[in-house]
């Protein structure tokens, strides 16, 4: 079956409400007691990789309930995928896949750059999304069908990528590369990074928002799940961006090496290098 | 002459009026056309150093004037540094220090980490301070006489760091290790990090709010300006932490390798590292 646009436009309020929801579970426990827990402790892992500190809080788990709640209630034929309770429904029509509190690492330092992430699938396909921070105040959502818009604090404004020809000219972004990169991929990051005019570290999804409103131009990220990236491809599409694995293909359902580009021409220029640490 | 409590409080309550000044100078630039330019274009300097890359905005320019207009009106008296205008009466009795966009690249990167920071010095000695993020709608002021607090959207909280006996149980922070730090200070900087428990890059003077804070532990810079880290002192003082040069005495007016921690047992640990990297 295919999907109208009221029928988007529809399920578009919807996941407004849903970042409501999981703003009202998450925002009381920031920069508070958040019942922080480490989902890795006892596993003997290397120190402060992304395997090694795994931190998971009440504001994940609470969001993640409210919303599954709500999506429940509304459209209880749809599934679910989240990080903190697992499949439901996975090969439902329409299926949600959710990260209530990405960047959790930010979110115990009591740094404002944790987003709530929220996707949704029809028939395979992330067709819509959402990137919100609601202590900021702010709620990115599109869909390559409508387009792209920020809603912050009662005002709506759309997004739309900048175009940026060359590396050179690009301001590129990754979370933190000697955690996150493997000795290849650090490699390609290292080498990108030299071309580009600047680059940023520290973002989280927050970069794949800047690179929707076009004060970005591309983030390069590795090891990603599924809940860390779907939710950023309709909103990237619907600005008018690209996102890709390392290859320059499709990201598939499983999440892995990414990157996100508001002009092609800069993402195939940083192609050249990561394509050789593809996985 | 000594500061007497009534007259800290008085330019404590002028340190607000500051920010207001300043943030209306700064926050219609934001995300909009900001007159970016390059100070270091044309020096063929290694791209994407500290050095080569020096964006300067309107931003940084008309809220500078305007802080400095501000001080002009009520203590002709004062003299002010600043980033931007240089030095007027750097002698006086009371000076004022002065970045009113610390991590401009932050600010074109569209990222609301970027602060204000207002230092004030009474005879050569740090004794008030502020760092803002008006976009996000935070002030963080404090001194060691009257403490620190942060006003946020109408409320106040005091500030206090909080205890952290450790470094394995410590969140630490730096900017951009490759870009900001030499070959001598990455090598401290990883033997620190590898220790930490956590580490967050790229949050500029921002970091130096959550350990006033008590969501952060320690942060650790190099390069920095007087004013980068003037405004620090006073604040992380008022709420109990500590800030040094990476031998561990008091920073100078010159700025340069700071560390700044929430509980001295941290600091202890960082600078067993950090002192055989000293400049």
């Amino acid at each position: 079956m295919t999907l109208s646009a009221d029928r988007l436009a529809a399920l578009d309020a919807f996941i407004v409400e849903l970042n409501s929801a999981s703003a009202g579970a998450i925002l009381p426990l920031f920069r508070s007691d958040h019942g922080l827990e480490d989902k890795a402790a006892g596993k003997n892992l290397p120190r402060d990789t992304h395997a090694a500190f795994d931190p998971v809080t009440e504001a994940d788990r609470g969001a993640e309930a409210a919303i599954r709640k709500l999506i429940a209630e509304r459209f209880p034929e749809h599934g679910v995928i989240g990080e903190e309770y697992g499949e439901d429904r996975p090969d439902a029509e329409f299926v949600w896949v959710l990260d209530p509190v990405d960047g959790t690492r930010a979110f115990i330092s009591g740094l404002p750059l944790w987003t709530t992430l929220i996707g949704l699938r029809h028939q395979g396909r992330p067709v819509l999304g959402s990137i919100g921070q609601p202590y900021v105040g702010e709620l990115y959502v599109g869909s390559a069908a409508l387009g792209s818009r920020l809603i912050a604090r009662g005002t709506e404004k759309a997004l739309r990528v900048r175009a940026c020809a060359v590396l050179t000219d690009a301001i590129i972004a990754t979370t933190d590369p000697e955690a996150c990169f493997d000795g290849a991929e650090l490699g390609a990051w290292r080498q990108v990074r030299a071309a580009a005019k600047l680059a940023r570290l520290g973002c989280d999804a927050y970069a794949y928002a800047m690179v929707a409103a076009g004060t970005m131009d591309m983030v390069i990220e590795a090891g990603l799940k599924s809940w860390d990236v779907e939710a950023a491809i309709p909103l990237i599409e619907g600005a008018g961006g690209v996102v890709t694995d390392w290859r320059g293909a499709p990201i598939g359902q499983h999440g892995g090496q990414m990157a996100i580009a508001g002009d092609q021409r800069v993402l195939d220029e940083a192609l050249v290098a990561l394509k050789r640490s593809a996985k």
